[in-house]
């Protein structure tokens, strides 16, 4: 399987670069707006996944058009404000059975905390989903998992994975392909029109790792 | 301490004073608007706490006019829609130095899943602060904890409560008293103004439960 991770040099792009390049061996294409610095990140995730056990991982570099053209999966590493951007151009690259997956969330932050912002279609996911042709597989998937804790390989995580969409299908192969990585637990979340609670978990997860010293980097266990 | 629980006799009620009356021996007044009712049901939470080893509770049958006139923590036990005109009834009763505690969420519910339906004013706790005279303690805490493990004192607990307020001081002492419950770790979530985070995970967590056969009664830690 071909992932692409758009805007994969980025922190939570770093973290599923590295954790699916230690747990499975997919394809995982690092995609940046510029060669060059796929290249560049791509070269220091491989030397980090050199120095471990694991020596299965297929990492490679390409623009973030060519990650959009070539994957099965398709992760939007990027900021929210330039994801729906980012989807109408590279629309005419996707095909009809690629799953584009969002970890995004829009945030703002004021003097008592970070607080949730959605968008005017709701969650990010769903803004996606209006911007796509019908048919495609959006799916709402890392949304709330502590970047720093997945791009660091020496740290047993413990978390669930929230996984919510527009297709069932689409939905469990996210769901597997999350708990391919060690330590994770994938949840279904629901339909996608539900997929703002999950965001809403980010802003709240930072409020907690700010108000509590002991606290950081955070990830979330149901039982 | 007295604690008192509006809306005592309903389930989340029912949880707290199960579970401080097994854990602790503050005097728990369970208030319901009628005196019968609430001694009808004080009866039934004293017959359970007779079972087991503690032996120390004191519980006591009140009207909900009472419980927020004799308590020094009031915990609003009640469906959201009565809240904020239970909370002017008795405004009258309350003392300055109380603390009134919100574990009320608004949510709705439509054919994707539960969603969060924030009031006007925000999350319920802020709009028990604009309703409340300045300078009253108003806390969020106990809106994430499924009031079935808490009321089964044969389920051991492994919950994070978070609590939000207006004043830290008043934030400490729920949070000690949350504590207070074994298995519970509070949380500091922040200042009054980012409750609605953490009233928006209680929806998540229903969905949670929904759509997943294995979970029921979820409860949430992070790590």
């Amino acid at each position: 399987m071909r992932i692409g991770l758009i805007g994969g040099t980025g922190d939570i792009g770093e973290g599923l670069a590295l954790r699916w390049g230690y747990d499975t061996d997919h394809t995982i294409l690092i995609g940046s707006r510029k060669k060059d610095k796929a290249k560049k990140v791509t070269e220091q995730y491989i030397s980090k996944l050199s120095g471990t056990a694991s020596d299965s991982f297929d990492l490679r570099a390409v623009t973030n058009r060519q990650a959009a053209d070539l994957a099965d999966i398709i992760i939007l590493c990027l900021p929210p404000d330039y994801i729906i951007s980012t989807v109408e151009q590279f629309t005419d690259v996707f095909d009809e059975d690629d799953i584009i997956v969002s970890p995004a969330v829009q945030m703002d932050r004021d003097e008592h905390g970070f607080h949730y912002d959605p968008l005017d279609d709701g969650s990010v996911a769903e803004a996606i989903n209006q911007t796509l042709n019908d048919g495609m597989s959006v799916v709402g998937a890392f949304q709330n998992i502590a970047a720093g804790a997945l791009a660091d390989l020496d740290h047993d995580l413990s978390a669930d994975i929230i996984v919510t969409g527009n297709d069932p299908e689409a939905k469990d192969q996210i769901m597997s392909l999350a708990e391919a990585i060690s330590g994770v637990r994938a949840l279904d979340g629901g339909p996608i029109e539900t997929t703002q609670l999950v965001e809403g978990l980010t802003p709240l997860l930072i409020n907690l790792a700010m108000y509590n010293d002991e606290l950081h980097d955070l990830n979330t266990q149901f039982n």
